[in-house]
Order: structure tokens, then sequence, then C-alpha cells
């Protein structure tokens, strides 16, 4: 086809150019989802209440003296280990939190704004393996976390940095510098830090600083980092976490709190119990940040899914999991709060499970209306490994989701009475009508790995599949030169760094 | 784990039994998903009077002269083979059409009502070819349809027939006295029938009527069987399908009105002209079906998708088709009427692709609001063929949805402060819960071929992925013992009907 009738009949209408009126821009999406609740409001408060008897009557087990004393501090009552949280405690902290929150990328262009109706994806993460069909699957590498770096820069539709697998290679009292450097260097999206002590957390604090040029003052007045809490449910909060909470909120810098409850395991077996557990571990959570300092940024978050009761084991992308993300972003919308949730699966290889797992458990946190869903791609095994193939199998799904998020439109240029519908006879064909010249282009998403050549044609070129065909997607990236994301004097700075506190002994976590 | 506890604990509360607590009812389901709308009411306006003004003023061409002839009876303009629809003949048309149809399987409880709300699968259908991992692609026999019918009845979550694959080994004259003769013998679900021509539409009435043991005026007078009715787009209704237009609402039997466009290709190339394209057609096809009989059950139908602009090949489960569908929801919900749409995969196996697709494919249908999903099992290669593997591992997804139109409960039992929450000490386990104790057995859908088992017991196994799994599946359910539905003495009266009409030279297809 030529592209000249399409530039001769833009001009002639003053239309937009064809590609601005398809190409979606993935690096700010909003939720065009409808929003479902799975159960009514009325059953929603009564969890939240139960939530706030829980943390009254039963409380927390909180295991670093640090934020005993601040719950203390702001009213709780402490006995050994257990903290008992009033809910006037929970609820003043709850009035401070931040219901948007800026997160500054290394490019102001992939900056987010995290507040409910926003949407943002992560790709899977914290994986001890790395799996491809190249090299099989192995514990996870240096190598492997620099080249899932390097992956997830690439697609505009993850807008946020994950600890995609445990460089295993790399000693763990120096594994944080490692990280930090790597995400430095290899991408401007907005970062991921470990919560594994304030070592480690203030090594990466001022490396970042480093990284972005800021004065200390500059670096704590914007949100530059987010880390992940887990809780210990049920009930718990470890060291490391709360910790983190403290340090993060103390430095201006985001936590997303995560209760991982399973339920039947460490949650009750039903979806209410499991969320209201989750739930009054997440207020918990949220309240220390804010004692530890008002307005600190902070993300409500839950990941619940369920187990097989036959044999224990996880379950992802499930119609459990479906629901108790949908039962969380009611919890997540009576508070107000930005909020994350997890797609992800239990299969062990790429294959028809994983991708009906990780799109059903996807399509919960979508219709739960949740602002960050992390592991949306790449993410195998209940978490023990994450897939080179996955993850480019996934972005193509979440590609297709983002393009749902642009919208269509259905005025009289779209619709096309004159320039299609009256143009084109009947049993006839449309396409060299004037609409489709102007818009062939642009008006559809060109998919990476899926194929619509027939079975002959798909035969002939290899009958591969497609996670056999994403291996040549994700080499293809790869094999590009690394581009370089922060500059030389600094990286130089960052270096410098790091050798002076290798030769100290780093910092190794805590726990 | 023990099952007492589980009935002392029932007992002490009233609870239901743990089975009917969780069992869904995947015989008759209402979708439970919010409604979404890819276009404003106003844009939607829009499209249906673009639609009403190209059915006055473009005109539909319709090749069958019994069709011209009605229309023209009910007001229209008819110049040789075209016909030019006024809109107050297509508005009276609307009034008549029934909002609400009891569609009468063999099993009462097999009876579907179709409407607005209501929500329906059929297994992937029409396609020349079948698949499966142990035998390959093939063209379809009669035992592929024998098989299909079998395995299509025995998932419960599958309410309507499909004609799943041609048989053909089957002359073209007779083919119909096979695929009614099989559905009798295999299922009691609510069967279907192909248009082919006047001739061969009676034949199979009047089987269905034998097999039923109804009087003419009884079968006349409820839905026992549909068809599928697509027109020849753009704007042409052909001989058979208007002959089954018309042959279908005289008989009291259901037309499922479905203009098959491709955006870009035989539809306009965006959402919004190729959707009032459908409309259009939708209307002319509804239309005769009321002139024929006011009152005739008709549902709306769309199935529209995009090509792939770069070789003209057909996608689907793209967000194009996922557009068309919400997009065509919106006109049927304008309407009032029940209505159909259609998953599908573009894949040429069952891989990450089929699966993706797929189910990207469903959840427009679903967020649609669509009343019948068709092709939402087995459907590849863009309708070439049916796969076995793949119907199983579909079914596993409209299983996992159809437990979410089953909903959840959070009272105060199933939040579980007494019997759970405050039963467990923190970082404890919920196992041995009496909360859980009650639910183990029932609370979570079990699925068919999905595996839980971690990466060394799965390797063990053989590191099968889920399609390989998948073929043990539809292998088990097909060595089963048939089960008779229709009572011997008229299937011998069936039998006899057949060998009378097939010496007498059967009814070949019209066209």
């Amino acid at each position: 086809m030529q592209a000249q009738p399409q530039r001769r009949g833009r001009k002639r209408r003053g239309l937009d150019t064809p590609a601005s009126r398809r190409k979606a821009d993935y690096r700010q999406l909003r939720n065009p989802f409808p929003v479902m609740s799975v159960f009514s409001d009325d059953e929603a408060a009564g969890m939240h209440e139960t939530a706030l008897r829980m943390l009254e009557e039963l409380g927390m087990k909180v295991l670093l003296p640090e934020a005993r004393r601040l719950y203390a501090a702001a009213g709780a009552r402490v006995e050994g280990e257990m903290v008992f949280i009033g809910r006037e405690i929970v609820e003043a902290a709850l009035a401070t939190a931040p219901r948007s929150i800026l997160c500054r990328a290394g490019d102001p262009s992939r900056n987010l704004t995290l507040e409910l109706g926003a949407l943002a994806f992560q790709p899977g993460a914290g994986a001890p393996h790395a799996t491809d069909l190249k090299r099989g699957r192995r514990p996870a590498s240096a190598r492997d976390f620099t080249e899932f770096t390097r992956l997830s820069h690439h697609f505009d539709v993850l807008q946020m940095m994950s600890p995609s697998v445990e460089p295993q290679d790399v000693p763990t009292n120096l594994r944080h510098y490692f990280t930090m450097l790597c995400q430095m260097e290899n991408t401007d999206k907005f970062p991921f830090i470990f919560a594994r002590g304030t070592p480690q957390t203030h090594d990466t604090f001022e490396m970042l600083r480093i990284a972005r040029g800021l004065s200390e003052a500059e670096f704590a007045a914007g949100v530059h980092a987010y880390t992940i809490i887990n809780t210990n449910s049920p009930r718990c909060l470890d060291i490391p976490m709360a910790q983190g909470l403290i340090d993060f909120a103390r430095g201006g810098q985001m936590s997303i709190v995560t209760p991982f409850t399973l339920m039947g395991a460490m949650a009750p077996i039903t979806v209410a119990g499991a969320i209201t557990l989750s739930h009054a571990e997440c207020l918990a959570a949220i309240t220390l940040t804010q004692i530890a300092k008002p307005g600190a940024p902070v993300c409500y978050g839950t990941f619940t899914s369920n187990v097989d009761m036959k044999s224990g084991a996880p379950a992802f992308g499930t119609s459990s999991h479906f629901q108790a993300s949908l039962a969380a972003g009611q919890m997540a919308r009576m508070l107000g709060l930005p909020w994350r949730s997890a797609a992800g699966s239990a299969s062990n290889i790429n294959d028809v499970q994983a991708a009906n797992e990780n799109q059903l458990g996807l399509w919960g946190c979508l219709l739960a209306g949740a602002t960050v869903i992390i592991h949306s791609a790449g993410w195998l095994e209940g978490g023990l490994s994450v897939s080179y193939e996955k993850l480019v199998t996934d972005v193509e799904v979440l590609n297709m989701v983002a393009e749902l998020c642009a919208g269509a439109k259905a005025g009289p240029d779209q619709i096309g009475f004159a320039d299609a519908l009256s143009q084109v006879a009947p049993t006839g064909h449309f396409f060299a009508a004037p609409h489709t010249m102007e818009r062939y282009t642009t008006e559809f998403y060109q998919p990476m790995v899926h194929d619509y050549a027939n079975f002959g044609t798909w035969t002939e070129r290899g009958a591969l599949d497609a996670s056999c065909r994403a291996t040549a997607v994700w080499e293809a990236i790869l094999s590009a030169d690394p581009q370089p994301f922060t500059p030389p004097d600094r990286l130089e700075t960052l270096r410098a760094f790091i050798d002076k506190r290798s030769a100290q002994g780093g910092a190794p976590p805590e726990s």
C-alpha cells in the first residue's frame, strides 16, 4: 500500500497524524476498567471493623524494639513483643498517609503518580532462580539480574523496576551495591531497594542521591525509590521489615506494604478471613510509617491466594486469588490509598497454565482497581523463578491492556459513513477505502511475539510456539548496545563509594 | 485431615453443607462482572443512527427472493436485489423481538434463559480441521464430531452445544442427519442446527421433535434448538442465511445473528465503523425474523476482530477485538436484546499465544455483558481447527469464571474472628483451625489440568506442560462408557427416519 493517499487525506481533514491517533502512552496509565466488588459495602465495613478489633484485642507481634517504642509513644499498649494498637492510633495514621504519591524516575517522562485510578506494572520479583529456553533453570546470577534490568527497562509498559532475581553469586554484604549500580547503569525508571537493615538502606539511598545528582535535602524531599514490606503473617512484623518501614518513612522514600498470605495456610481459608487478616497487618504497618514520619509515602497492598488443600502447595491465578484482589480493592478504596496487588503463576514453565493463571490474576487486579500490579510479567513457580520468555509473552498482554487504556472514539470520522461505509459495495472489501488508507499503519497494535501466519506458513517457519519465539525477542533486546543512563562522572563517584564501603566490609543484611 | 470436626461444626452453627457453600451452579450462570463501555452514550447513539441511515440509504443486498418479498410487504423499497429498509420497519421489528428466551434442553435442568445479564458458554465451532497431540491435525471426521460432542457434554460450563467441526467424511446431503443424531445420542444440552436450506432445516426439526417426544404444536411452542446466521459482510444476506432466518422464525426456533467482520477487510478499519456496519446488518436480519413471525426468538450478535495490516491475516484476542466486543455490547443494551460475542485465537497450536488470546477475548466478552460467548474453548487458527487439548485448558479458565459467578460472602462466619483469627498465634498456621477444618474440602476450586507441584516433583513426573497433561484429561472422558440421552424407542424412530430420508437422497445444502 502507498502512504501517499494517507498523507493527503490527513491534510484535507486536518486530523491528527495516524501515529498520534493510536499510540497509547505506556508510561502513565489510568485504569479504564470498571471497579468490581466481591462483597457488599456492609460486609467490607465488617471486615475493617474486625481488623481494628484484631489490632486492639489480639495485637501484633513486633520484633524490633525501636518499632515497639514508636508504637508505645503513639499510645499503643505494649506487652513483651506484643503491641496492641487502638483504633484512634490507626485512624490518626490513615489521616496523614498521602492519597497521591509522585514517584520520581531518572527521566521525568518516567515519573509516576500513584493514586487510586492510576495503573502501573512491575515485572516478576524476588525469585531465587532464573530460567530461559537457551540456558535452562539455574540459581540466579549477577548476569541474570543485569539482563532482567535491561529487559524490564526496554518495555515501557513496565513502569517500575523490580528486584527480578537474587544475584546469588554476589556476596550478601555487597549485593545491594551491585543491584543499585546495575539499576543506575541500565535504566532511568523508578528503582527498587530491598529493606534489609539500616546500613544497606542508607548505602543505597546515598548511591541513589549521587546518581540523581541531588543534595541530601533534595533527595529527602522527593520519592526516588520504593521497597516492598512483607509482614510475617499471621500478625508478626519482623526486624528488617519494621526497620524498613521506619527508615524509608524517615528518608522520605516509599514503602509498599504487602502481607503475603495463602488462604488455608498462614491466613484463614476464606477470602473474607484472609483479607481481614491482611488488612489488619497492613493497617499496623502503615501506622508505623506515619508514627515514624507523618505524611510518609506508603502504599496499601495485598498478595493473597489460596493453597491447594490436597497438597498444601500455593496456587496462583485462581478464582480465590481473583476474589482476594477484589476484596483488597474494596478495603483500599475505603482508606483512599494507592495500593498494590499481584498477578502470578504456579506453573513450572511458560506454558498454557502459566499464561492462563497470570492473565486471570491480572484481570482480578485490573477489576479490583489496583494502582500497582506486581509480578505482572515473568513470574513462575509461585515466585521461585523468573522466566525470560514469560516476561516477553506476558508483556504482550500488558501492552494490549495499555492499548485498552487509550480507549477509542466513535465520532463521525471514526464511524466513516462517507469515507468507508458508503464507499464499498455489498460483499466488497475495505482494504482500499480512504478511511482505511489513512489509518492502516497505525490503527492496530502490532504484536511482538503473537503470530498470525496460517498453519502452512507457520509450519514452514519451523512450527515454533510462542514461548520459543519469545527467546528471539529477548535475545534481540539484549544484543543491542547498552545505553548509559547515569552520567559518567556520577558513575565514577558511585563506583568509588562502592569501593570504599566494600573495603569497610559492606553491609550484611539484618534479620 | 479428618472430616469429623467439619460435620460437627456444621451442626453446631446450622450452616449449609460445605459442598453447597462453594459449589457453583455451572448450568445457569449470571454475569457478575461490571459492564464496560468503550464509547460515550452519544457516540453509541450516533452509531445506531448511522446504521439506520445505512439501511435506508445504502441498503442491503438480499439474494433470496422470498426474503425480498417479505421486506417489501413490510414496506421496504426493493430495487433488484437491493433492499432499502426504513427505520420504522426496523423499530417495529425491535418492538416484537423477545427480551428473554427460554431455551429448552433435553433435561430441564439444562434449560437456559437467554437475556441480558445471563451468561452461557459454547465451545469452538465450525472448524474444518480437528487437532490433538495424539493424532495430529487432520480434516475433521464423524469420529471427531462425536468426540467433541461427548467432551462438550461432559463440561457443565459449556451450556450450549456447538457444531464443533465439519465431519468431512459424511456426505453433505446426509451430514445433518449425522450431526443431529449424534447430539441426540450423546447429550441432553441445548442443541445446534446449521441453516443450510429449508429441506435440511425441516429434517432436523423433525428429528428433534421425535427425540424430544413432542407433537408438532408442542415443538413449535418452545425453543428447542438454535442456529447461527452470518451475513456476507458488507451488507449482503445470502440465500441459505436468509432462508434460515425465515425458517427458524416460523418454526419457533432461535437464530443468533452474527455478522462476522474483520476490521480493515470486510469492515471499516475502526471499531466504530466496523460495529456500525455489523449493527446495520444485524438490524436487517433481526427485522427479517420479526417480519416472518413477530415474536420469533432471535439474538443480537457480533464477531468483530482486526486483520494484521502487514499480512491481511485475521487476528483474534487483540485489544481491537476487545473494544469491538465492548462496542457491540453497548448496541445490544440499547436494543435490550440477548446477544452473543466471541473469544478465539489465531494461534496454530495450543500454546501461550492461544491461551492469552482466548482469555483476552473472553474478558472483552465478559465485560461487554455478552449473553452467549461462542468459541470460548478449543478454537485455534482463527477457526480452522478445534483442539482437544485447548478445549480442556480453556474450560479450566471457564470453570474459574463460573466460580466467580458464584460470588463470596463476608459475614461473621466467613471472617472467622472466633474460629480462625483469634485461634492462631503470630507466625502460626491455620491448617488446623476449626474454620479451616470445616471448609477445606470445599472452599477452593479443584483444577483438572493446572498443576501445583513444585519443580522437582513436576520434573520427576515427566515435566509435562499443561497442554500435554490435557491429553490425559480428554482421553479419560472419552474412555468412559457413553451415556444414552434419548430413549431407545425414539432413537429407533430417528434411525428409521434417517434411513427413509437417506434412501430419498437426503437433502443437499443450499447456496
